[in-house]
């Protein structure tokens, strides 16, 4: 089954303790795509300007990846400059030019319409809903956000949240979004917003899955997964780690056709792998070079150190 | 087999969010022999004063635990005072009465000769070797630190980790033991300073085994275990949790009298039940009602919500 992801499609600019790249291909809807092409067809909705040559273009479509919705308009694409030199796991944000990305307006090719598996990555919740109504064929949805939507435009975010069959965030936007600290009442209170599900990224520990009683039926409700992360002894950059996650679990959610808890459980440890995958080089490089033998042998590796 | 643990009996004064509670029983071998106890023999060496009372020490000897080896001397028994009303996750100490704890000197009695599984709780390092030194029997030996005696004893503590065949830490431990931030880095190179293996507990995050390529031969090569917590919504006072996680850990590994890695990776989800149930109360109060039942069912829960 075809996935659509509807996000950015970017520049970063990047300084980590393992060095310094310039305008690397990046953004969320590019790494989310490249890491669930390894499981299923991926179709983009996203805007860039005249820098993004075909060369950039060729990153996507060299595994497969539909490019009909990115919109190509006149000026510069979204351009992020950010340092984790103080902090591998904080980013601190240097510049924000948002360019062409500023008036994003999510245009569905027809050819899309009857994608049945809609990733809404980290944009304005209200171009999340506008994109989530275009798509009444969607069977499931899933969508991912950020502090600032959070903190600032809370209440169109509770829209999109109410639709979502699953909200992938990380443990500071959980706890965010609940006021709560304790990570399992964080969940518990992010559940009462309204999304069927959520799973909750702990970087290097990993991540845990929660259910609504009433999510996906009887069979969800054990209410709660945990999968671990692969151990990471380097980590060059970590941008797009958490839009790989999310694209390895779509990708394999997808892939599968049907939402059993066994296919959502094996989805995280597939999420975890490719998450790990991304942080091992600059920007898309790591996930450009791997391959579905090389991400089922992380996998069985995750699996193994996990399991009895 | 048995376990023999050297280390605190004392009283805890504690102020946590769920409460306050005036000198409680504590300690860490107080903690760990409790946690023990529901899987093998214990016996306990540690020192009390005058205000060690008879239904003190019946909280040990009705779980079967053989406290011969605690020294009632003139005094007071050590006695802390810590709070973690700012944070649950970081113990603010308010007071440390050493009292009779101070010229504390382990003394083995005669029937405790043949243990062979020795526990080495968190006391001075220079202690731990002695006791080491005095139980050449022993086949395996484990052993915990805290941050006093890895800042202020270093060397001391170094001749205690070449000895050990597991040391059990939290993470900041060991990012302080081998200056490294990374999660495995840290673990590498603790185990870089002799330890055959190496447990670090993250709190909610549940706990990493590591092991020395040669540590317990070919078995143990896959060099990492990852086991989660118990899902815990609420936390009513955290002292203990460590030790309890170690005496669950170390109690199994005892019972089954052989090490394995199947024997190892059930023994790391014991120890995270153990310290789950712990936090459920203050002091020891969780300990003392819990049964290998409860326990057993816990374990089933812990698997069920991390295995594929």
């Amino acid at each position: 089954m075809s996935i659509l992801v509807v996000g950015s499609v970017a520049f970063d600019t990047l300084e980590t303790p393992s060095g310094k790249r310039e305008r690397v291909l990046g953004g969320a809807a590019t790494h989310f795509a490249l890491a669930a092409s390894f499981f299923t067809k991926v179709r983009v909705v996203g805007v860039v300007g005249d820098d993004f040559l075909p060369e950039h273009e060729a990153v996507l479509t060299s595994r497969g990846i539909d490019t009909t919705g990115i919109e190509h308009v006149p000026g510069k694409s979204f351009h992020w400059t950010g340092s984790y030199v103080k902090d591998l796991a904080a980013a601190e944000t240097l510049a924000t030019d948002l360019n062409v990305f500023a008036d994003f307006e999510p245009k569905i090719p027809a050819s899309y319409l009857d994608t049945e598996y809609l990733f809404l990555a980290n944009i304005d919740p209200v171009l999340q809903s506008r994109v989530r109504a275009h798509m009444p064929n969607a069977k499931l949805v899933a969508g991912d956000t950020m502090n600032y939507w959070i903190a600032a435009h809370r209440d169109n975010l509770l829209k999109v949240l109410r639709e979502l069959d699953i909200l992938i965030i990380n443990d500071n936007e959980a706890r965010m979004l609940s006021g709560e600290t304790n990570n399992i009442r964080a969940a518990k209170g992010v559940l009462a917003l309204g999304p069927k599900s959520l799973i909750v990224k702990y970087a290097e520990h990993g991540c845990a899955a929660f259910f609504s009683p009433h999510s996906f039926g009887k069979a969800f409700e054990q209410g709660i997964f945990r999968a671990p992360a692969t151990p990471q002894e380097e980590v060059v950059d970590p941008t797009g780690a958490g839009d790989s996650f999310a694209g390895g679990f779509y990708g394999y959610v997808a892939s599968q056709g049907k939402l059993t808890p066994e296919v959502f459980r094996k989805a995280m440890f597939y999420g975890c792998v490719l998450g790990s995958l991304s942080v091992e080089a600059f920007g898309t490089d790591r996930l450009q070079r791997t391959t579905r033998e090389e991400i089922d042998q992380r996998f069985e590796h995750l699996k193994e150190i996990s399991h009895l």
